[in-house]
């Protein structure tokens, strides 16, 4: 009873997905597809599984009980459409969409359908910052005051890259805005950004983007979290989630290929640099992530973080954009 | 050749203030007043020195050379004239006044004094913080980008405190607000602020105040400075500084009485709490304090910190609460 | 051209093999064998391969490629002279044998055999203590002086167990002589070794067993190795190694299933325990076990660790427990 | 009611003791000697204190309540009996002298004498090892099983120096043997050691001694202890205890001059070395030890620590040296 999932879109991500799915103990791969055909191809005949022609094929196939969407963002939400058209199963990569009147759109055609639909939060699986949400909803550190989310990338990503991510707090701040409500528990209010310009200005600057930013977001019981982003740390990739509560604090701290530690005349530390690529930092997290889209689809539960969740996201980006813009906080119902 | 200098006030900190100038190798300790004056007599009998029988005889006496105030803050600003009229280098506690405006009455009464005044900003001394300020003046990060500061007391004060305290970003950011110049190395030109009121809603709602408050400072240039506090940290007195740049980062960590560590079943880490009380925390920042004090006057150079440096403290202070009022960025030219 | 490999033993052990070599990109599951049937039929169903109806099965079917061992110890030796005899490359758990006697006719009948034999010193493959073996042979801290290694089981396995396992020095500690081969990079000269009967004194006693032991190696050129071992480490899986160069030091770390700390009142620190379980805190080594061993056959280059180094391991056995019996340092030449 | 104590010795030991007497709150500096006249006289003038003739004249002083002695290792011995002969309590620096035979005629001249007699194995005094004994000795880890202490010196010590040490069992590990019994609360009964010549072979085999040692030492009931030394320690003064119990583990860590870590792509961690100068490393303990003089005086208590226990350490330090000699675990009633 193996659930058989295809998985769209065969890039980076989509190879990942498409080999953690082959080697979970109760899915299979169904299949892939790319619109790019050799990267389609180079995918299955590796992991020995059918190339399909087109999305729509896939859609349609019997033989796919649920699919995994890692195509580019602009084709997310017709892709969500279709499978929801076809009753399949949907674990869709973020974002939705970059356009929050496109995921509006969206969201009315699928309307309240009963098909499964999860949003591919992947830092939500991270052992340690989900050990850190669970340390404060047991009450170890009792009612939650203040969070502190570092979030920093290892280096620039390419100019193409950047010119179609839609700015830094739809494209990176995203994943920041869905950890906060994952460890805030309740709704975020208000919002109030800072934006600058400082590894990249003339690029920053033809783009209308930043690559270094604060948010602070608050609640309406006055719960704060602050995120900090920058698309630079020289150091390797900074995953970091602190939360302080009433009595006490629990930190999910950063991670190494390896605990060994080189002591010498000049300096004493960890030889090892922290984990350096978002596959390998969140390697068990996309892993966990598959195995919770199973057990959703499996239990006929909701899954944990579904389109909802997408939508949310994208309302605090587009809030964080205006406080930036009007150097005011925003409130959530003026974007809503 | 030992520097006369006498305490003016005889409470926690001018009591701990008087025993390290009696420590120290290069000062001596000319005596101490207090307008309690029981409070003066145990600290003059212990240590063997006179007891003065007002602020006036301090400032008049031909046997102190310098003082050190650590009276009633409402009594600074009036001390700071009276010891610069009588030619008395001054260490003088922060803050300067709560009244921005009684500040600037000050600074026009001492005029462009020559006498050294230093304002007590003890942080600064701290021998993890000021390596975290080397190493980003030395060229170790690259360029500052971006600044965590994070100070939390180990908890509330007592209401009486408080309510004489001008509240906390007057009382206790103001010294977030010294180390965060002291970091950047460039004025901060923008402040936004957020306030919440969670640990005694009732009380701090009374005083208008806030309990736990953030804080994001930007410079003319971009940097970013992101300063978190709460009155209550039930792990101890946390105090921490990070910075970003663009080669690397540096972190000033919390310190703890020893570095012994208990492994058991139930979990692996110190026993040791976080020093909990500031003046434990700082003991060595304290030291250092007055020998920057002692060798800036032996050597004729203005103090590291001084009157100016009270004075822009208190205008973030003001900025940061004219913020959380409107709900806005403040620029600081509209308080300056 | 994926590797066939078959697996007898379906032990727990055995069991974590199987899924390993099923989920390695370039090995398959040849079969698998256990002497108790319903074993084997278990582990074989979950992982669709064929259930071997005996050991000669495996050694005779064109269908197996390689052969991993993972059977009861005395065993061992019988499958490695058969597997040899059928040209079969093996992957054998340690020991090859509690009798070095044995060891030694094991060796004559297979004798200069072209077989490639790996042994199952698996924590030669963890990423930790790896990065310190290539600290220090890449001259990170210099020439080699000290190694400690901390070696401590959870809790006191069963008596059952421990009356089969030819006692601590040839069941636990073998590991560690073998890991001081591979950090010391020379042999091992002289062995002085104490033992106590602390945790179960009457057990150990009637064992003629200990329970908590170091032993103290040393090479020709003078290098020293400081292994302790526990029976039990209430703070769990205890697994370190450290070593001191004349530049410096390098240490292999325990590690936590997460980076998650807590800090409270009481204490502050790791929430999550040390990994318990020798399979999951050599989880990776297990992984990248296989991995060598498909890539030695694939090079034809011998196995980094093979029957030679399974036997000299065992001889260090042979001297730590002459040299509690007699109380003095013994050669290794004695022994040889 | 000031203790008056003279210190006798001016070296680098004699003038810190001499500093932190003048700076305790219940003790005054009551003169100081030394053999090399100008020593003193510096020392004394600094301090301000008078400086005496002779050691005769400190010890028939009636402005001298007791003594420190800090002069060379051959004088102790006479010191400490002169010293009894005046009734004057006595701080004696380690070790009593570096013959066992003269220890015990010592012994013998001041018989069962009421005059306190402290040994200055100050490490007893360190906070992070004394809050590892206080959590060993409230039960935290459960029956103590295995202590490792590890015991490594910045760098080499002079050639002279080397030359009148007695040899690294007496001069260096005699700390480690008192540290040991100090952790493991019982006596040690059996001595095993391992002698190296790894960082000056020649200078070693001239002195007869050894740079890098291993001592694992037994208590009647099976506790283990094992001491790993070393002359050299490239990353600094290595310090460390660890102990090991039925319920759980403690270890007292390296000490650093402050908590910053700097994180670039290299590495991350502390970019200060450990506290590299013993007076450094132990300047809490030095503090911690005077006190605990003042106060034995002061309460008519038993110094902590007192001359058996010097002593005892001695009597290790003869049974390690004859444990290398003669490659065996040599007894303590051998030695006796």
């Amino acid at each position: 009873m193996m659930l058989k999932i295809a998985v769209l879109g065969c890039g980076r991500i989509g190879r990942m997905h498409a080999e953690n799915i082959a080697a979970h103990p109760r899915a299979s791969l169904a299949g892939v597809f790319d619109i790019h055909r050799p990267a389609a191809d180079e995918v299955g005949g590796k992991l020995g599984v059918v190339v399909f022609d087109s999305a729509d094929d896939v859609f349609s196939s019997a033989a796919v009980d649920a699919v995994l969407i890692a195509t580019s963002t602009p084709t997310h939400a017709d892709f969500i459409e279709k499978a929801v058209a076809a009753g399949k199963p949907i674990l869709c990569e973020k974002p939705i969409d970059l356009s929050l009147e496109r995921v509006r759109r969206c969201a009315q055609t699928i309307g309240a359908t009963a098909v499964p639909i999860m949003l591919g939060f992947v830092r939500r699986f991270d052992p340690g910052h989900r050990a850190a949400r669970d340390a404060i909803r047991t009450g170890d550190i009792g009612d939650l005051h203040q969070v502190v989310i570092t979030s920093r990338d290892p280096g620039m990503a390419p100019v193409a890259y950047m010119e179609a991510s839609g700015g830094i707090f739809r494209d990176m701040t995203i994943h920041d805005f869905d950890m906060a409500r994952f460890i805030l528990g309740e709704e975020v209010t208000e919002v109030s950004a800072v934006g600058s310009r400082l590894l990249n200005p003339s690029l920053m600057e033809r783009l209308g983007d930043y690559d270094t930013v604060t948010v602070v977001l608050a609640t309406a019981t006055g719960k704060q979290c602050i995120i900090n982003n920058s698309r630079q740390a020289a150091y390797g990739y900074d995953q970091r989630v602190e939360a302080l509560g009433a009595k006490g604090m629990v930190i999910s701290e950063n991670r190494r290929p390896n605990m060994t530690t080189l002591h010498r005349a000049d300096f004493t530390g960890s030889g090892a640099p922290l984990l350096n690529f978002f596959i390998d930092r969140y390697a068990e997290a996309f892993s966990a992530e598959i195995s919770a889209f199973v057990e959703a689809i499996e239990s006929g539960n909701p899954p944990e973080v579904g389109f909802e969740d997408g939508r949310k996201a994208l309302v605090l980006a587009e809030a964080a954009i205006k406080s930036v813009a009007e150097g005011r906080t925003v409130k959530i119902s003026e974007i809503g």
